[in-house]
């Protein structure tokens, strides 16, 4: 990410914009969907690091993007993002466009900078290829922002593309880093992107919880179906189960494949939120 | 484009957010970059036509996509494109700023599959490397739009980065779709960026004359240098006549030649404004 950013930060560059870049990116958050395509790529053999981690960086660069035109006044008018004011209120509105589309740009670039510069042209077109896919219309997280402006939303349409798409996009590209086919890594890009929605319904349902003072119900939670109301916590939770063992269950036969499903158990317990003792057995 | 907008609409996906990609895009302006640029490919041999017209699509959509981020309010607040209401005023701004980032996605996605297709990854690579800097930071359009927001600008590089990068894509563009090397078509871009920056001075002081209804002198137009301030009306045209000799001058010797010429000459009658009497010699 730092090398990335060196590139765009040269003398005769608009000095704000550039700065704006560097605040969008750094520090990070979790780096979860980088972490999973890395991982990936080790579990493939990884054969050309720079082009894993040209990979990574670029597919962070379009969840940081994603997060910042998000945070806009138009979509959620957030203060804060990570623990900061959010890039529109320490910058303003034009910056936190034109930080959003720098970064989409500036993760296209180092992809084929990277092909280019380790003779893997190939691989940097289907990296390219991917990314746009998971990223744009008409499945990507653009449609899945999208979706909220409908009347009426296709809610398996909406999580695939909202949640779902990068963490297939982080399978995907961590397979055609290391040149294997992307086809077999998909399912377990797409059941960690459900597990996360899943734990999410749960987070949000033990918040209000929380704040209400009583225990929610099967009943809808926030006007829109999700996992608790339609499971209860315990059924989400045990759902959560299921589709964090269908995710390990899923990893192709590869030489890293052990390795692979300790880091997708790893994963799973930090993002397994921890029910009140009234939920306990 | 037509093919290049069909890929994205299809039923799974968020009704609003395909139409306003459509309205977007068509019908379009004068499609003058990606003119040039199949008139380039044109000139040096045009072996694989699917890789520019996949160019020529590309380059329009980026294009598109800055127009529709450009008229939202936090930047010009334009109410009208191309005679009809901008995409915030006809769908809302959440789903012009989604048009705009679906659109740069979908531009590099045609790239690569065209690439794929025709088996020319490293086009396609190429291909995404010119217009992904020609669009970004540090030199693209991003960056000129983000001088605007600076206390003080660099005003070469800003005409650099906001008129001539996605000219100086447009030849360079047309170059690597048809195999040949980019780097001796630059010139020839820049070029006819720069006269579109004259002649669109020029238009302006014209403009401001019929409304003030006096000719304007060599003093500052608009509170910011631009050719008319520095040279007058009279040397500002004879400058535009100067840049488009220089443009033709700089085509490389290739077989189109002589036809690309004159398409340059016929762009250059098409932006020269019309003097009034008094400038006549």
């Amino acid at each position: 990410m730092a090398r990335a950013l060196g590139r765009v930060q040269v003398e005769t560059a608009p000095a704000k914009l550039s700065q704006a870049l560097s605040y969008a990116i750094l520090p990070g958050g979790a780096r979860i969907r980088p972490t999973i395509l890395l991982s990936v790529a080790g579990a493939c053999g990884d054969d050309c690091p720079a082009m894993s981690d040209a990979a990574a960086a670029a597919l962070e660069l379009i969840h940081c993007a994603s997060l910042v035109h998000d945070d806009l006044p138009c979509f959620d008018d957030a203060d804060t993002r990570r623990g900061k004011p959010t890039v529109h209120r320490a910058y303003s509105e034009p910056l936190a466009v034109l930080t959003g589309d720098s970064l989409i740009m500036l993760a296209f670039e180092i992809l084929v900078r990277a092909g280019r510069a380790e003779d893997a042209n190939l691989r940097a077109a289907q990296l390219v290829l991917s990314l746009s896919q998971r990223s744009g219309m008409p499945g990507g997280i653009c449609a899945g922002q999208g979706w909220e402006s409908e009347a009426s939303i296709d809610l398996r349409a909406y999580h695939m593309s909202k949640t779902a798409a990068l963490f297939i996009a982080s399978t995907e590209m961590g397979a055609i880093s290391a040149g294997h086919d992307p086809e077999p890594w998909r399912d377990l890009g797409a059941l960690i992107g459900e597990a996360f929605q899943v734990a999410d319904d749960l987070r949000d349902a033990l918040l209000d919880e929380e704040a209400l003072g009583k225990p929610v119900g099967q009943d809808d939670l926030h006007g829109r179906p999700n996992a608790v109301a339609t499971l209860g916590v315990k059924g989400a939770r045990a759902h959560l189960s299921d589709i964090l063992a269908g995710a390990i269950a899923s990893i192709p036969s590869c030489p890293g494949e052990a390795d692979l499903a300790k880091m997708v158990r790893r994963q799973a317990q930090a993002i397994m939120p921890k029910l009140p003792e009234r939920y306990q057995v």
